[in-house]
């Protein structure tokens, strides 16, 4: 096992008919704001119960926070922010909304250059100070409720940040809520979720056995429920399993120790800045593909996973991961996911746009073994297509 | 799923060489007292690396905390704390060092009746506010370094009691100070987290699918590494999972939304209590025998036990009930611990003390289903002869 560091400081509140706790997980006389998307919060009354738990408070409001947020939309929440002295953010939505509010936070209080705040890939956010921030999940996926990681797109890219100030003070998990969410949103989700398990979890072999055994149980959580949650949309227990898992997915747990791999993360957030994909789609399309050509490298835990998550357990090595990677894809296709780049328009000819991207945000020593060159990007999204 | 909450700010440093950075861990200015058990930390040099990490600081000591630390105990080191102005306690050891220094921390700052303290069971201990504690773990087993849980020991029991404020800033978990623990200490660790982890788990369905697999994981690394870990005292990851796993058994993660059922400990603590037996050996000589007594309402658990942990999927349920205490209790064995109450001395005519002291601890009610009575108590130890 490798050294690790583990902290986790968000309260997570999980349940149904926890809307009325905001009035005592919010401080008393904070200057609250509340950040959301699109109408779907509106429509479906979840601002209209958030507002109604913390009626007699003066809230300021702040919406249209974009799927995929971008540094320009966020930066007026700033100026508002800054304006009325606002000192609690609570997001209300799903992980674009949590992303864009934990941003807004970083951002809140900082005096240097704007665009140094977009420099904490690989480095912490330079910042000394954030506002809290609480947040009220209505779409489980992204793990943004319990973490200090956001992704924000600015010009033509999709920039991950992480700061040690931007986990949440709260977050409250209720099953209910998502149940308006169209169905697609929740097939993005449940593969979003899958995802960054396999990325922490099919690299190689490093004595994690509680964290490939945990990722192994989201896994196997996800294939059991995936079809149940999509077909009963109001199944409490499916999107409660739903929710917990895509939380743990990525709130540190299962790649405490472990190495990762976010080859398909890195290239999918291209995708989705180039061409609009839906961030789940391109997911879905990626990570076949980077098996396919990583197959060797990660030949022993693509054969555990074989083994552990899909039973198979007999055949020669290279059949397994062929009926292993197979199996994958028929599970997010059941979701109604297609997983080829071509279904989404996707041609040949785009991707040598797609790697030049890659190069220019210095994607090129990524993976578990720090060789994601070029090359073998170009090779993923041609087996992609 | 249950409803839930979920929080732990414990600052998680895991690994080798990390007892360097106690120096960044403890905050500067801080007036701080280490506190430790009995010869080992001295013995191999713990408490001398611990000492040299945090050189040029003042420091007070208080060793000689006992297992199953005593009230009267701790108590002393509270009246040091206090002459001496101490704000901030670093515990070095195991589960009864830590436990201790919780306890010392929660009571330095209170100023009403002292047995109050212990009055922490079923609702918070009635303090305000807290010192700080970090933790330097030597011990795998118990868990305290991530929960806000100890047990003290006062008069004839050992009372469990927890706080909000009780959670380490930080526990330093390396492998390689649990290299020169005695056997014994070592299989009790082992089963202290495997009985925490079916405490949690061995219940009712619940439709907790994240917490039963991640349960599993933990149950099935310990099957693993178990005797490996006896046979190789410096096989670094065979005690890095045992220490992993150990942590994550009792930090909240797998009983957050699920059914639990503390009878095996309840019991225990009685016989630790009356007799001076192991915590570790009463828990294997309980948890067969709770299995066996309380096998029709805990079957569907069971069966799920007897097919994720050992694979048994033939014959009736009942027989496959039975293959899988009998496994347990030959994995409890192949540690080394005898399982039978009659092997540490105990007789039929001890138990009606036995039952008396459950029954004026008002331990009457426990379990899942809220009905360990006096007699199920009785059938539980009569069967455990």
């Amino acid at each position: 096992m490798e050294n690790f560091d583990y902290y986790n400081p968000t309260r997570i509140v999980f349940g149904k008919d926890r809307l009325d706790e905001l009035d005592t997980l919010v401080p008393e006389e904070t200057r609250l704001m509340i950040l959301y998307g699109g109408g779907s919060v509106k429509k479906f009354g979840t601002l209209d119960r958030v507002r109604q738990a913390l009626k007699g408070r003066q809230i300021h409001e702040f919406g249209g926070i974009e799927p995929n947020p971008r540094f320009s939309t966020l930066m007026k929440a700033v100026d508002l922010v800054r304006r009325e002295g606002v000192d609690f953010l609570l997001a209300v939505g799903g992980g674009s909304v949590m992303d864009g509010t934990k941003f807004v936070a970083l951002a809140a209080g900082f005096c240097g250059k704007e665009t140094d705040l977009l420099s904490g890939r690989f480095k912490p956010v330079p910042v000394k100070t954030a506002l809290p921030v609480g947040t009220v999940v209505t779409l489980p996926a992204t793990g943004s409720e319990m973490n200090n990681r956001a992704v924000i797109s600015h010009g033509d890219a999709k920039i991950p940040i992480f700061s040690p100030l931007a986990f949440p003070r709260f977050s409250i998990l209720d099953p209910t809520l998502t149940y308006t969410l169209p169905p697609a949103q929740v097939a993005n989700g449940i593969i979003d979720t899958f995802i960054h398990t396999v990325e922490q979890y099919v690299t190689y072999p490093s004595e994690a056995r509680f964290q490939d055994r945990t990722a192994e149980g989201i896994l196997k959580t996800l294939v059991e429920i995936g079809s149940r949650t999509l077909d009963h949309p109001e199944d409490y227990d499916a999107r409660a399993n739903l929710i917990w898992c895509a939380t743990n997915a990525l709130n540190g747990l299962i790649g405490a120790g472990a190495p990762q791999d976010w080859t398909t993360h890195t290239i999918g957030h291209e995708l989705t800045a180039m061409f609009g994909m839906d961030h789940g789609k391109t997911l879905a399309v990626l990570q076949p593909a980077v098996w396919t050509v990583r197959r060797e490298q990660k030949k022993e835990k693509l054969l555990q996973y074989a083994a552990r998550v899909w039973h198979i357990t007999q055949g020669e090595s290279s059949e397994r991961i062929d009926l292993a990677i197979e199996k994958t894809r028929t599970f997010f296709e059941s979701l109604g996911v297609s997983t080829r780049l071509s279904d989404y328009g996707m041609t040949k000819e785009k991707i040598d746009d797609v790697v030049a991207a890659l190069e220019k945000h210095g994607m090129t020593q990524l993976s578990e073994t720090r060789d994601l060159t070029p090359e073998i990007s170009r090779r993923i999204l041609e087996t992609a297509l």
